[in-house]
């Protein structure tokens, strides 16, 4: 049953969707307004109507649907790469790890979903505005009890404070600066990862984690490709889509 | 620390490396033979040297790993596919799940990772050997108590035992056959997927599912491409890649 | 040098870019105007200024600037498409070619370029307007010498007039209907080709084929995907892409 | 009809298939032997028997099929690319060409295809083993006449022979380094182009146009997906594809 404090994904269709707690009560859309509130004590999948007639559906928000609808402050990574990432990178219930380079929160939300109550999630982000809109938007979510955020670049004297840490996603600009630090605070036979825009960043890192005899080192590119299914008028490929979001890299650290 | 009980990742280069246990002792390759148990009380990255003076390393494995090293006697759900699948299904820690054609259990696999050990899956496979190797996979990973084997068929006359299901996964020839019967299990504002290798068997599926008033009905491809990054011989996609692995369907049940 | 009677790619960036003839004299675009007669006996490549000071360069069209350029009365082929279907039809210089939905004549432009002075297409439209503008497109563009229009729909009642045939390309809502009657036009061992947006399309076309005992029956799609080089910023794809213009599918004539 | 000076594609099935001259008389395959000769005075497409009764048609090469089938003794530029080249390109018929770098004549086959009897390839090699395949190709594909080889390198010191060229085909290891001799050769709005595997190549090309003032500059890769299309089975890609062949990049010359 849908409760006051549920986080609901309200969804007409695929332009008009949006992310809200029932509890702000009143929410405005082009379609109408209507009461959130009634809701309360209803099953999920319910309709909701505007007053002017519009019905939008009160849907379980999936993790694709927290991601994409963060509050943005940043690029994002996009839940693609992030569950390609997710399942690259050895991390599970209670694992402890370093994401430096928060963004807005979208692969922090994904990771702090995955790791349990108990796993811990360390997010270095040098830029306070950035790191202040993580927090709310891991706040909203639930989620902020498994993160723990630093405010504070990353330097040659100033390197991560944990160690045995068993996974480290690296964003930034030059990821490739960062690994002497994360090398210290990754435990062996583990995993780091970035994602870049660009084809020099890719090789840059990665040729860094060979030289530093990482191996499973990896680089991959995602592509999401959206089909329409139409009962008489046929099956096929939307006819535009992302062609681009970025290239992950992975390695694993040996002892 | 590598203990007794650890599973291991053994890796020497892309196309050799292994899925062992620790305690099973000696481990042969075509590259010598070695003792597994020398790892004890290592630290994971440690490499272990076969007879013939070859290096493997002891990795800790991925969900990526498990998936793809499930012992297989059907088609495999693969893991980009199974990771979009998490991300987009709405399932979390505690779910409860039914997976309707458990196949080698790849995608239990990851799915019985994410829930914890709170949730559960119901998996209904028809075939009693595919669901004993299912079960023999899900043992070793440890994550057996997370899932309940239904040996059995879902015909008009003999649905799923369970309802307020948090998501169903259909996985057959003629996954739109399952509809109506998950329909019945599920929660409203939750979701129910497939996956096909065949345009018109996604076409079917959405179809159905958008006659029965799901919304947020979305077809898609995942297609993943390998790239090398090489120091002096610059950047370039492997050759060759998997152009093909099946046609994801998802949509969401209003009540 | 240009001549009064070029036809000139004018070329500002790529989205200010004209197909004008030098003769036509004054030349409107939103960065101002200019008298394209200046032009006359420059070399290719010339910046000509408009009265805003904006400079635009005459280049040479390409096949592609021609075929995407067209006036479009219809949807087009486009010419990632048309030089697939050109270097898989079998034609070349002096081909006899059946077209039958000429469209816009960006295909049949094309096509026209490959077969010289004394290859012909015989197109087949039976919307009278559409095959108008294709005719003024191939005039404007020096190919209409090497086409002859028929205004009339194919019915089994009323098939192609040719025979011996080099190359069908048929492009129509249900191409397999047209495959009897370019069955009797086609010359043996030679193809016949269909563009189509769906995969049950080319499903049927494809099964058509192979029921009539063509082989090579080959389906395909293409994909174009363009990237950014910068030089300090790296290089990477651009973000947005087509995702599907159709499926190609191709079959040869056994005897 | 074919006659004894016919090239044949002979066919039957994707895997076993051969260009051959009628005039060779005897052809040995896995299948049986053959008689090429008992083909002469039959239409194209008819079957010719081995003497294990096996099957083979008589097919009308496309240029695909002759790009596919040079002697190779180098890489070649796949006819997917050579396509898109052909159609970016700006030739047509009577085209004058610079190819640098002729490899086994693939493209050169394409091209000097494209451009009639009176257009000219001067093709720049400077080992002189793949010159000599590379002639032998065109000889056998009756194209010889329109390529003139010059086996040597190009230098600053030796840059091209040829002025006001409508082409120009930059295919070596570092492409960059034959852009200013092409820019004097090349006529003036003009198009050059490279195809070359890695993005680093393709950055430092591009680039090199942008910095010489060259424009409509532009990068790309094509991807071609093969689908199976079966009656009863469906349709769907196949399962793996050629992930890269090359990047292509093409500008046009201001003056």
């Amino acid at each position: 049953m849908i409760t006051e404090d549920s986080l609901i994904y309200l969804f007409l269709d695929a332009r008009r969707n949006y992310m809200v707690n029932v509890g702000q009560g009143t929410f405005h859309t082009d379609k109408g307004t209507m009461d959130l509130k009634q809701l309360v004590g209803k099953p999920w999948g319910t309709a909701v109507e505007t007053n002017l007639g519009v019905k939008y559906f009160a849907l379980k928000p999936t993790l694709h649907d927290l991601c994409m609808r963060v509050s943005r402050q940043t690029q994002i990574i996009y839940p693609k790469d992030g569950a390609q990432i997710l399942v690259k990178s050895g991390i599970g219930p209670d694992s402890r790890i370093i994401e430096c380079g928060g963004g807005s929160a979208a692969m922090t939300t994904l990771m702090a979903h995955f790791i349990g109550p108990k796993g811990r999630i360390f997010v270095y982000e040098r830029d306070e505005k950035f790191m202040k809109n993580a927090a709310k938007n891991l706040t909203r979510y639930g989620l902020i009890d498994r993160v723990e955020f630093k405010n504070r670049e990353i330097t040659p004297e100033a390197e991560f404070d944990e160690t045995e840490i068993d996974f480290c996603m690296l964003d930034s600009g030059s990821p490739w600066d960062l690994i002497p630090a994360a090398h210290k605070a990754l435990k062996g036979g583990h995993r780091l990862a970035t994602i870049c825009p660009n084809a020099e960043q890719m090789n840059k890192f990665a040729v860094t984690l060979e030289e530093m005899n990482y191996v499973c080192v990896e680089c991959m590119e995602l592509i999401v490709r959206e089909w329409l299914a139409r009962k008489t008028k046929g099956t096929r490929p939307v006819q535009h889509m992302a062609s681009h979001t970025g290239f992950l890299v992975f390695g694993t650290k040996t002892v």
